[in-house]
This record gives C-alpha cells, structure tokens and sequence, in this order.
C-alpha cells in the first residue's frame, strides 16, 4: 500500500534527504520536487534527486503523497498555493519542528477530498539545503505524526498509510497530539538550540575576549556549540515564532534552574553544584541505552581517538 | 632535553593520556603514576601505565618533572604532600581547568629550589578514568602555560622545556596571564559546561515531560548537551569554586543575552532572531577552520550516513 506519486515541497537537508530515502528504499513510484528558490531547484536537477517542477502545484497535481518540506512559517502559503490541485483521497503531510501552528494553518487550506496529517522526523545535522541531506537520515530516529481526531475510516487508513511510509524509510513511528509535540520539543530540541545560539552571540559580543581566542580554545567545549548553533537561521526563527508559548514555559524554568546554580557558585556551595552535575551522567547513560546517540567519547569526532572503552557507556 | 623521570598524580582522564602520550612519542625515562583512589592505582598497574607507586612522595621523589593531574580543589593538598620529596631543580606543574587559584594554592607549597609552572591542555572528552584516556588526546590542541614572572634564567629554561615537553605530545603551546587564562575558559569552556548541566537538569525536573520522552526525542538537539554534561562532576564542582569571578562576570552577560532573546520571542521580533541566529554559522566556520573541530555533519556520528559535502565547513 505505498504511494505511487510522491511531490516534495522543499529541497533542504530534510526534504532533500527524504527524496534519496524514498529513492534508497524502493517506496513510491514516481518523485517529484520542488523548492521556492530557482538555484535549489537547479541543484536538484543536477543531483538528480528526482522530477524537478516549475511550481508547487506542478509538483502536487495528482500525487498521493504531498510532503511540506519548508520553514514552518512558509507553510500557509505552500499550502493555499498547492489546494487546488491536491487530488481526491490526497495524503498531505509536513515535517514542520513545530505542530499547532501548523496544523491550525494548514488545516484551513486543506480540501475536503484531501486528508492532512502533520508530522516531524526528529533528525537533522547543522548543514542546510540539498547538498547536504542523506538516505539514512531517518534511520532508527522517531517520527512523531500529529494527526487531527478525523473518525473517517479514510482518514484513519491514510495515516496508517502514512506510518507506513516512514517505516519504511528505517523511522520509528509515534503519534502524538499537536500541543503535547510542541512541549516536548520544546524541552528536546527548541530551548537547547535556543541557548546554543544565546552564547555563541554572548562570546561574540563580550569585549573583554577576543573571537579569535574563542575560536583558538572552544575545545574546552564552546565548539559543540558552535556545531548545534549552525543550523538554518531561518528554519530557526520560524521555529521559536511558532511554538511561542511552550519556548517561553520551558525557558522560564531554565532561566530558574540557572539562577539556583548561580547563587551556588555565587555562595560556595559546593554540595548542590555536586548533586545537580551528578544527575547529567545518568541522563547522558539513558540516551545512549535508547539509542539516541553514539557511544563513543567526543562522538568519536577525534582522529587517532583509540577507544579502549569496550563498547560501554 | 626532555625529562628522566616523569610523575604523574592522578590518574583519570587527562593524566592516564599524559602517561600514553608520554610513552607514545618517547619523551621522559622513567614513568611514574599516583592516584588517590586505590582502585584507580590497582587499574593503571593492569593497563601498564607506567611504574604505581604507593604515595604522591614516592611518585615525586627525584623526579624532574612531576604533574598535578587532580581536581583543581585537590591541588594545594597535593602539593603539600609531595612539597618535601621535589628534587632540587625538579618542573612542577599542573593540568588543572583554572589558573588563577591553583597558581596561588600551589606556589605557597612548592620549595624555593623547585619551579612550579601551570598549565591546562584544553582536550578532553565526556569520559573519566584511566580507562578513558588515550595518547593523541592533545594532538592538535592548544596547551596554556601561565608561568611567574620569575626571572632566574633556571626557572625561564625550565617553562622551555616544559613547552617542549607538550609540543612532544603533539600539543600547541600558548604562554597566559593565569587571571587571562581564567577569563578566557569561562566563555570557551566554564559556562558552556554550565548551561549544559543545567539544560539537563530542567529537563530533568519538568513535570509536564516524561523523562523517557526527553531520552526518545533526544536527537533533537537535547542528546549534545548530556554529553557535553556528562564529564567529571567533582572536576566541574571544583571548577566553578576556583573561578568563581570570571564565571558569574561571563554568566551575566549569558542571562542578559538570553532575556533579550526571550522579549524577542515573546513580541513575534523574527529580525532579531534571525539576525542573532545568523552570527553563529560564521563563528561555526572560523571553530572548523582553525582545526579545533571536526567538519564532518554531527561529527560523522551518524551510521551510515554519506557525506556528499565535499569537505567543506
């Protein structure tokens, strides 16, 4: 029960990515893709990644499968562009970082004959656009799928259809209601980048260091910063203008825990710094038993690294 | 004019390296290891680092150089310890992450006819124990030195070959002010390290997300901060103590940053946002430039993943 016309719209690393996994796995017949910008466009054709289109309704017109590969704040507006042409029992998804914004935006655009399930693969790297993308980007990551509480019996077996489609790809699949993705996303994903970000920009603005020393010691541990603070700009700011409310509850708490360990610096104590840095090792120990993450010290980035740890964590 | 007999006191992460890398490039005679902890003497004898001995004073006794590879709120103590057993002209020196108290600590133990030099190599990973460390860990990697401003040409040779010590074990060397060095490895290394454990810690505590869904949805961005987190927690404990100043200076300049990320979130201000967010790819491509981190997407962690980038940052 796979699809036979898949149309991404949006060539970035996700969107480009997804084409080669449909391509590496065998799902869907015929691939088409889009992208807003001519020069990604041209780049596609070049990589060969699938049937380039002039346009997004190109792209949709009569496929089974429609993906929304763009920033969440570009999504309105690929949607209304590409309704009209979205055929009868048409699946169209997304893989938006945020849900209820677009999910409430999409939604409204969306034919009647057509069936909207949101979704977002949790998996990306720093690098942005469709050089960057690869088959198995989606291996062993979860895909969260938010769909609407539609009772028809289409509905449910499209987002069956749907699930399908991204196991396929090597994802595990969950599904989750829109408000509760944004708040854990918000804690996993959206408050890390954001203070990622926040001090990448403090050292770049502290007048007492020079960048230059910064860049010459971030080993002491400013260059994973620097690593996760590299993604796309833009895919950013729609992100935290998006999921507003969860950002703010989540970054509140944060901005709490903070003000505690400054204090404890502050007053030499020395036990609660202990206790709280203490707790990260078992964190760090469930993440690699979960199998989200590698095992090997520094992710194994260091060449000549010998790793005489025996596969531990 | 490399050293005869070389004493390394503690043998974790950082010192078990010391002790491969000096066996690795042939620099030093004689090796000789201390550690406080009896299990940690027990497992260097099995994984044959060098000669264990009983007490720091037996490590110490004649050696040329001898190495402080604790805890920095350890090192006064040790000094004390070995102060009586340091050989006439013996190099004292250190690896601890501050400078500025160690230097102070250290220096009132250390005999008039010794010469203490610190230092700090900035290389580590997530991992503790002589299990973890391995000998190309400071290949590449800047060392600082902050000696006195001691002027006997005695003590000027003896930071030479200190120097020339670490550029042996592949090591750039760097000589720093201590209060410099301080400040500098608060934005690069200390408050990093802060807001990581932190990050971890509220995710920890939110009552409104399960842990296993901060463990599963990990890939998101969250799993780099528990590693990053997962280090040495008496070593960050007593990092934070020792520099205090330079920590709560370049951590109100973070929460400053963060609050006005914060207002721009709250009032829908993407310009701003994008406009920070956009800094930190060219911060990002200056870390990978100047050596210090690997260009390869998410450190090349991923399995299996093609990287079609043609090894550009």
């Amino acid at each position: 029960m796979s699809f036979s016309r898949i149309a991404i719209i949006g060539a970035g690393l996700i969107g480009s990515s997804l084409a080669r996994a449909v391509r590496a796995h065998g799902v869907g017949g015929e691939l088409r893709l889009y992208d807003a910008s001519e020069a990604v466009r041209a780049r596609c054709a070049a990589l060969q990644l699938g049937d380039v289109k002039a346009s997004a309704a190109d792209a949709a017109r009569d496929a089974d499968l429609v993906i929304l590969a763009m920033p969440v704040g570009a999504m309105a507006a690929a949607a209304a562009e590409i309704a009209a042409h979205l055929a009868p029992g048409a699946v169209l998804t997304d893989v938006g970082s945020t849900k209820r914004a677009v999910v409430d935006a999409v939604l409204k655009e969306t034919p009647a004959h057509a069936f909207f399930i949101a979704g977002h693969p949790i998996a990306g790297t720093e690098q942005s656009g469709p050089d960057a993308g690869f088959a198995s980007l989606f291996e062993n990551r979860w895909t969260i799928l938010t769909p609407q509480a539609d009772p028809r019996p289409e509905y449910v077996e499209a987002v069956e259809k749907l699930s399908a489609f991204w196991s396929a790809l090597g994802a595990k699949v969950e599904v989750m209601d829109p408000d509760r993705h944004d708040l854990v996303l918000a804690i996993t994903s959206h408050v890390p980048h954001l203070i990622a970000f926040n001090i990448v920009a403090t050292a770049e603005d502290l007048e007492t260091v020079t960048e230059s020393e910064v860049v010459k010691y971030s080993a002491g541990g400013f260059r994973d910063f620097t690593r996760i603070a590299a993604s796309d700009p833009v895919m950013w700011r729609d992100v935290f203008l998006a999921n507003k409310d969860a950002v703010l509850e989540v970054l509140g708490r944060f901005t709490e825990d903070l003000a505690a360990l400054q204090r404890a610096i502050r007053w030499g104590d020395g036990e609660t710094l202990h206790a709280i840095f203490e707790r990260a090792r078992r964190v760090r120990r469930e993440v690699i038993e979960a199998g989200q993450d590698s095992a090997a010290p520094n992710w194994g980035r260091d060449q000549g690294a010998e790793p005489d740890e025996d596969d531990k964590a």
